[in-house]
């Protein structure tokens, strides 16, 4: 992390862009090749605006043919390419770079087949997450991976971030729910990777490709799985009058076995941002609020809504309310899923962190963070899947202070490292892209590292599919540790204390 | 697979085996070190034990110190090193290489900690699978991957395997339930891989270990999840006059989302088979029989009870009959789980296949298997984990008849062959070894089979780790196309029809 920081030097390519141009000519339809810096303007970032870089040029292929020719030519006069989706990238993961080609799917936006027999959909990687539950639902129906941007991202996009949602605790990532993918490999192969089968022989390479941010093969077809809708869904909203209590609750709510379809929390300050913004009714004197949907069939459903109501009430919970109909159940999920642009109206800006902890260290965490926030004087929201442990910290902050932005990266990286040392990761569902790229020097050690470089190696040994994110170069944790790392300990004398 | 044409030579190791002795004696205690024959001979085969091999050496190390000084002496020496936990491989995964290291985890036999909180599990990977569950049994809590081996199978070898078992089609196959293994790579490294938190940043190497049949690494710790017992399980056995009938009902119930604990399927002759054995009041006349197990609470077990009777009615099951008490339940499961030593019962050998195949595809497979069955005049009982689409065809045949082991390979690969023509593979849990290399050139393509040794590479440059186990070279698959591919038709005449 650190958008005021990362201005790496790439001089590794030197690419001819008139050349580039005329053979990329011979392989794309006149509009399906965008080179003015006004067409490629609206390439020049994705959903992390602080980094900004035109790509030397956009090609929008719409066959597959076309993607292996690209590649080709790409490996021929060594191009760097950055495939992207939909641009809902919240790390940077699609920002094109400055000498390549930035790689648009979006032509590549049907839904192929969907069999509600078999209970599988195949699909294009432009096709956006929601459309396919859109398409699911006349056969009750759905694909259950739902990231907060799922109306605009791409499927494409949430296999190479391995895409959570609100959903993912009980029905997992994006990898969870994908059978098989096609993909293209730098030297321009069509592979097929898995299959609709449950196992597949060979390395796993299907979940090798989910979270490799583009860096390993171009995908252009993807099986995913369908679930059906489960006939009834409860929702109930309990106050806590302390963080850590609700922590607590979640970890015992868990630890009995009770597997919600969604487990939110927030804290005080988003609950407040969020009722003055949506008129939720949320409790706004709870230090936190849970947010719990049971989902299954009617006898299911009651049975667990009991013993979650006990379980809560016994881990002090204050005030426990059930959604009385529809009309309630999208109430209390409004305010939740409104969260973050509410913040964005109490402050001028915002910066969302995403760590994961192991779930028993969330009251020490939260309490960790209301510290540093005020070592660091800069305001703090919390909104959390409680349930997974996948924390989204929201820094507040005033851009147009001098020094203000430099210090809220400056905090969400001692948040981030606060995650790996109680056990967690830099990263939840958001990637690492150009954002946390610092951070995992932090999170691996330096044989780590490099079997990710020997991996990436393997199937891309140029490193020309989206070069400088997700794994950094030991050169740059070198550089980083040195300001950063000593003798193993950790960075900030605020976090070696304990 | 073909036990009587697995001959391939490997000259690449000349090992000077004086001088490895030699070395290993200064990094093992005597006891942790056998060179004789009558000694050797223990591990001259695991659980496929048509194939034999008396390794160099066996290194039974008890420290991860000794292991990653073995690593770095097999480097340095170029040895082979085949690693080993109970030798339970249905495909010869473990079977040793004539100039390598056998290399046992045996000695890495303890549960390191139990966090019942937390429900995690931290073990060597020598524990034996169903340790795991009866450790964590006084919590309520257990280790859901359970094959049928799971009393003496290491949960080392089920990483390497990726293992599945009964219970997989809920509660998934073994990479769904490992949070996190500790590893060392073959230059002597030790890495941590995954982490206890839902997601972890960097490629996904976790899956990766999975199913990679010790060739990229050894696994020295694991961390595995563990899940509350639920609270009640119910068990019911459907009969059918018809086996495609069976199939699609498992169909329809899966396409309903019904999602059972266990979902089992067993044939006219598998039924008479086990009713002969184990008395397991097993309805003889039916031509197929559904055993499923429905787990959850109370009120979810009944509800689901209900409506996967009707639908099984609906789909033409003729009779069924819910397990009144526990003993019931035991005597229902009893039959299943002596299938295998019930069918030992009625011919002198079998061949027990393991491809897997989408479940719409049941029916359609199951009469081909028959049809197959009388072209080679070899018998065939089946016996399958309906619900995930695993089927164990299990061959009878007579050994000492000349002719009839390669009848019963060759009718075996034909199964493998057919399982990939529908849009199966070749292997659902048990691995692909030495035994089933050859149907990998089947499964996959060239360029998908380069991409399998770049990833080899990428971890073990020089091939030290299980050489020539489950990813075949492409001479073999050469010399194995040369015979049986043309023009990416499939082999067999008779497979050519449909």
């Amino acid at each position: 992390m650190g958008a005021s920081q990362f201005r790496e030097e790439d001089t590794r390519f030197r690419v001819d862009r008139e050349g580039l141009v005329e053979r990329l000519a011979r392989i794309l339809p006149e509009e399906g090749l965008v080179v003015h810096d006004a067409g490629l303007r609206a390439y020049e970032c994705d959903g992390l605006a602080a980094y900004r870089q035109l790509p030397l040029v956009v090609a929008i292929p719409e066959s597959v043919a076309q993607v292996q020719k690209i590649l080709r030519l790409a490996s021929e006069l060594q191009v760097p390419v950055v495939a992207r989706g939909s641009g809902t990238s919240l790390s940077g993961g699609s920002l094109p770079h400055p000498q390549g080609i930035l790689l648009s799917l979006g032509k590549f936006n049907r839904i192929l087949s969907l069999d509600p027999e078999r209970r599988i959909a195949r699909v294009q990687p432009g096709v956006r997450n929601l459309a396919i539950s859109e398409a699911a639902a006349p056969h009750g129906l759905y694909y259950a991976p739902d990231p907060s941007s799922q109306i605009a991202c791409s499927i494409g996009g949430n296999v190479a971030e391995n895409a959570g949602g609100v959903h993912c605790l009980k029905y997992g990532l994006t990898v969870h729910n994908v059978l098989e993918v096609t993909a293209v490999t730098i030297d321009g192969e069509l592979v097929t990777i898995g299959s609709e089968a449950p196992d597949s022989p060979g390395y796993d390479l299907l979940a090798l490709m989910h979270g490799s941010e583009g860096m390993l093969a171009v995908v252009v077809e993807i099986a995913v799985k369908l679930l059906p809708e489960p006939p009834t869904k409860s929702v109930l909203m309990a106050s806590f009058d302390d963080v850590e209590a609700g922590g607590h609750a979640v970890a015992a709510l868990i630890a009995a076995g009770v597997m919600p379809g969604g487990l939110e929390m927030m804290d005080g300050p988003a609950i407040q941002a969020a009722e003055d913004f949506v008129h939720a009714g949320y409790d706004t004197e709870a230090a936190a609020i849970l947010i719990c949907e049971l989902d299954g069939t009617e006898a299911e459903v009651a049975d667990q809504l009991e013993s979650v109501q006990a379980l809560l009430r016994s881990h002090g919970a204050t005030h426990i309310q059930v959604a009385a109909d529809e009309a309630e159940k999208a109430r209390f999920w409004a305010g939740r899923k409104a969260a973050f642009p509410a913040v964005g109206r109490i402050s001028p800006d915002y910066y969302c962190m995403d760590g994961t902890i192991p779930r028993h260290q969330l009251a020490f965490v939260l309490r960790r963070i209301r510290e540093l926030s005020e070592h660091h004087g800069l305001g703090v929201v919390n909104v959390f899947h409680a349930g997974d442990g996948n924390l989204h910290p929201l820094i507040l902050f005033d851009g147009n202070k001098p020094g203000e932005l430099e210090t809220a990266e400056r905090f969400g990286s001692e948040i981030l490292q606060l995650c790996v040392e109680v056990g967690g990761t830099v990263t939840g569902e958001h990637g690492v892209g150009v954002e946390k790229i610092n951070e995992m020097c932090v999170q691996f050690a330096t044989a780590e590292l490099e079997q990710f470089h020997a991996v990436k190696h393997a199937f891309d040994p140029e490193g020309l599919l989206n070069p400088g994110k997700a794994i950094p170069t030991l050169a740059r944790c070198a550089e980083f540790g040195a300001m950063h790392v000593h003798n193993g300990e950790l960075p900030h004398p605020d976090l070696e204390r304990f």
